[in-house]
């Protein structure tokens, strides 16, 4: 098995991850996961939806969306179209449940953490690829907050990753391109934190069911995956 | 740990597949999994979407829709709103994706399986329901091709079933309804075929990361359930 | 003339009140009218309409909505195409006008009963089986308010039901179902109290104009079948 | 009792039917009833809706709108709120089946005549005004469409006008204006044939259901009504 | 070079401002630039948009539309549509800014001028027709205003009008009527104040470039124009 | 006179054109204008709107969106509202339009290029770098074209470029940037061809009218300034 873009099964695309990619949000990241480019920003904005009023506790919530010609051939702009897609609201809604993972609400006061993942080129893996890089912009959102003094104790409580996971000709790689993902049997996303804990698992069976054993290998590939994300995570905030 | 309902952990809720719910849809069943009550038809519409004109094969998708009072408060009804819910749009797209892997679209002919699964009472495990019923709507719904001589060959490739699996008060339990769905650490929604292997695996954490100790329990009370629902789905196709 | 049905002219179809249906709302009743099969809930939610607040008094509204395939062939999904089309809004504003001259909105409080009629199964007369059965739903509501002491004299002023009528082969029919339907001359929906009150009468000629004659005919014949209804509704909720 | 205008119970408002109201419409007659004033253009569109195209017949089909201001306090434009309310597409489907009854589709060939009714003031008795005035420019869209050559036979087989009735302080009257129809117990809105066919009759009791006494009442004024209005139809037309 | 409509290239097409058109709004006006027909009223609403609230200031706004028989061939109706068009909100911007700065929001107390330009019959021109007439419009209004003792001081600072200016076949011309327009190398609408100053330019080359001569020229030929349009609202207001 | 940046009056920002900015549009090009920054693609696509079927031209369409945290505060996300904005409807047919006088439609075949302006950081004149950034994309694009043997002629007519001009504080400046925007008294937008010719004039006065002798000097900056961005533009398409 030779993969397209001649890596290893268990090897990640060159990731970036740009701090203060942007200036006006509290934080702002470009990530790359190969050609695959996403710019997170996160935005601190005073109060909460309604459900949460009064409650002493904050809220995060997540938009994604891809610019018309992020891929290879045009898409509608859902702006014009006056809709969100399916597959558009499925991903904003698996951000936004991830990065909650990471953060404890009690300590944001009555603030949400507005994250948005704009896609300016895809070529598979949007949604890890926003997961890991929102995590980033979270974490430089959280710190204005602390600078500004809005915050007491930490509200960060660990770091995410994300990384998607497949069978290509049979064989579990890491990872996948688009080449390989609008080709493979099976595709599955894995959030996870740090310390191994599982925050969400997706996987579909694209044509043939998988098998347990399956399964197994690719959430191991997907959990040492994550382990190099959170380190380059690691990273990118000492650089600051 | 005791169970809200009294039930056991690997126990699931009293099931019941009502074949011929109502008489105009090609296949339409009434599934309830306790008092979780849904209505599944299954359509054969022909023609198919563009994005497969001409290419001799057909097509199967789903859509799900809640009644504004099959909840324990109202919801706003989304014909009304003028928009389906991030909810809605994350759940027809899981039981379109599950259940085209138990069919073999280039049996059908230039045909659609228009699948409509409509909650009239919701306990918990809404998703999970809808898939293990309308697969009986897609079997009714394909023997009625036959019997027309709309296919020759056998569209229905295999059987499937979900079932949600969650870890309550610590321990693994099997087909959360409402109280435990909502105070659950974990869920998970399998789709599974009754070859055992896997056609969707969907898990959340809600508070705390889960281990893959935790994962492998759930998968495995799963599997346990996702067989039992596939005997009831045979027996109930038996007494046809 | 023979009916398609084999029906007298004067003869109602079999008609059934089953109340309790779904658990979760104040009053949920299954109406069939033969084949055609609504379920209606009327739900109990504090508040009231922007024009209404302060007022001390309560609102009666309704909603109404037909599941995809409860007809012979598939239709579109409201929520899906983003609107409600004319004849479920036309539909609607009658079931509520209708039923709020069923109740004394004075003797609410600041609550809305919230009427909806979903039809899971239509073979015509959907709108008079709706709020035959709807008005069976308020009543429970109504009783459950009295039950909790929301309410203290008595809301429900009135028992309304309502049948269509309509010129079949040149003679009047009584509750025409889809095949009479779908050929009438004219079609006439009447709403009437008990007392023989008129509480609203929609007549549309399909394609001959009709005369005053036929019109009391068809009146007369609407009189009595209301007062048939209305005999059923009260043993229905005797039998509660 | 006493009308606010002053005027007798069986006294219609001042009528005036201006043809050629614009220059562009087929047809296009500015109507007022009293104060009420509406636009009504009919134009012929080649073409015919999908689920008549190859049956060689034409369609009728009509719109409606009320300026926002045509109203003693500001309504909401509905193109700027992006729908239509309730009652417009009450409204406008009334009007279109009401004028489809004088209208042999048969021989307008595959072209509709689309009708749009624009209230510039409103005064109560729009949609009555509407269907009087509009038939008049249905009239001289199908003179335009014969001077033409489009049509052979004669395609407007009957004349049609409408009026409210209704029962105020207690007694019957005709074309209520918008203090009568404000206070009114009963409203009914009429449309008629010249011959005293009946095309549409909708009733609706406002608080107390009326009896069928008082029905007979109201339905003979309006008769009256309506029998003045189609001679002046006729006199605008022979005007031209 | 023969103008379509035999005019002068400096001549106005003629013009009349009709005032309380309508009766309802407190300021109404027909305003006609030959064929072309716009209703303009002007509504005095209590409150301010949020972002203006507790500013002690007040608010004008404007909304356009046409009837879909104003034109040659029908258009669709936004109503119906779901949504307005980009050029109807592209005027109805243009229309708001206008009359924005002929009006000192200071002097309005938290009121709302709420402008709706109707157009009954369109020949070109129709946005500077409705600037010309609705600033009539909201001269009545604020004379309403003043009557009921809303108002202190002068809230109208200045007289504005508007009116197109082109180059037809080489010759700049004025106030362009649907022929010349649809025909036009260059077209531009002008807003001025009486005092010769600019409110707003809006040229477009709709072919070929233009020069800053040509612009020149026709900027004189609107400054003539708009110096007429002046007299005329005057004179309007003035047989009040 | 200070401008908040320190620069001249008659001083553009720093100005970068990037071509080949993301890989799979035909046309891609990041432009800053300072903080400024425009992602602009120009796609070709196959097709053109029905309007312009078998008339053997092309066509060209813009749309524009702005990244929800692009700007000081969080905006709404439009697709996520379900509409476009009046500004960003307004802004997007600028777009259009001003690209279209630089291009032969004749030349291009039966094909669409559509121009994306997507704006990730905005510091005022978002809409003039959009139009000077489109050209570039728009360029790259018809060169693909050529490459693919897809056009015989020269589609590409002009070099269009755009800028902003305005009073700030009494004095007429180039090139706006955010804080000028916010508090200038006039500010206008100007589309120019190489040659000085003007394709579009967009001049608002903010508050006080403007007279034309300051309009005659915005016009020389503007001209002044349009002649430096053609220079950078046709360095940047020397460059590739």
């Amino acid at each position: 098995m030779q993969r397209p873009s001649g890596r290893l099964p268990e090897q990640l695309r060159p990731i970036t991850l740009t701090r203060q990619f942007t200036k006006h949000a509290e934080g702002s990241v470009l990530v790359a996961f190969g050609d695959t480019k996403v710019i997170c920003t996160a935005s601190v904005v005073p109060g909460v939806p309604p459900f949460l009023r009064g409650q002493e506790q904050g809220w995060l919530t997540a938009e994604y969306g891809m610019l018309p010609r992020s891929t290879g051939s045009r898409m509608n702009r859902e702006a014009a179209r006056g809709k969100q897609g399916g597959r558009t609201v499925e991903i904003q809604r698996l951000i936004g449940r991830s990065l909650r993972a990471a953060v404890d609400l009690g300590q944001l006061g009555e603030n949400t953490l507005h994250i948005d993942c704009d896609v300016i080129q895809a070529d598979g893996g949007t949604r890890t690829a926003s997961i890991t890089g929102a995590w980033v912009a979270v974490a430089d959102a959280i710190g204005w907050m602390k600078a500004k003094g809005m915050v007491k104790g930490e509200p960060l409580i660990r770091a995410i990753a994300s990384v998607s996971v497949g069978i290509y000709q049979g064989v579990p790689v890491l990872d996948l391109d688009y080449p390989e993902d609008s080709n493979a049997d099976t595709d599955m996303n894995v959030v996870m934190a740090d310390d191994g804990g599982i925050i969400e698992i997706q996987g579909t069976a694209e044509a043939e069911p998988f098998s347990e054993d399956q399964f197994a290998q690719m959430l191991r590939l997907a959990k040492q995956g994550i382990g190099e994300l959170n380190n380059l995570q690691r990273e990118a905030l000492a650089a600051g």
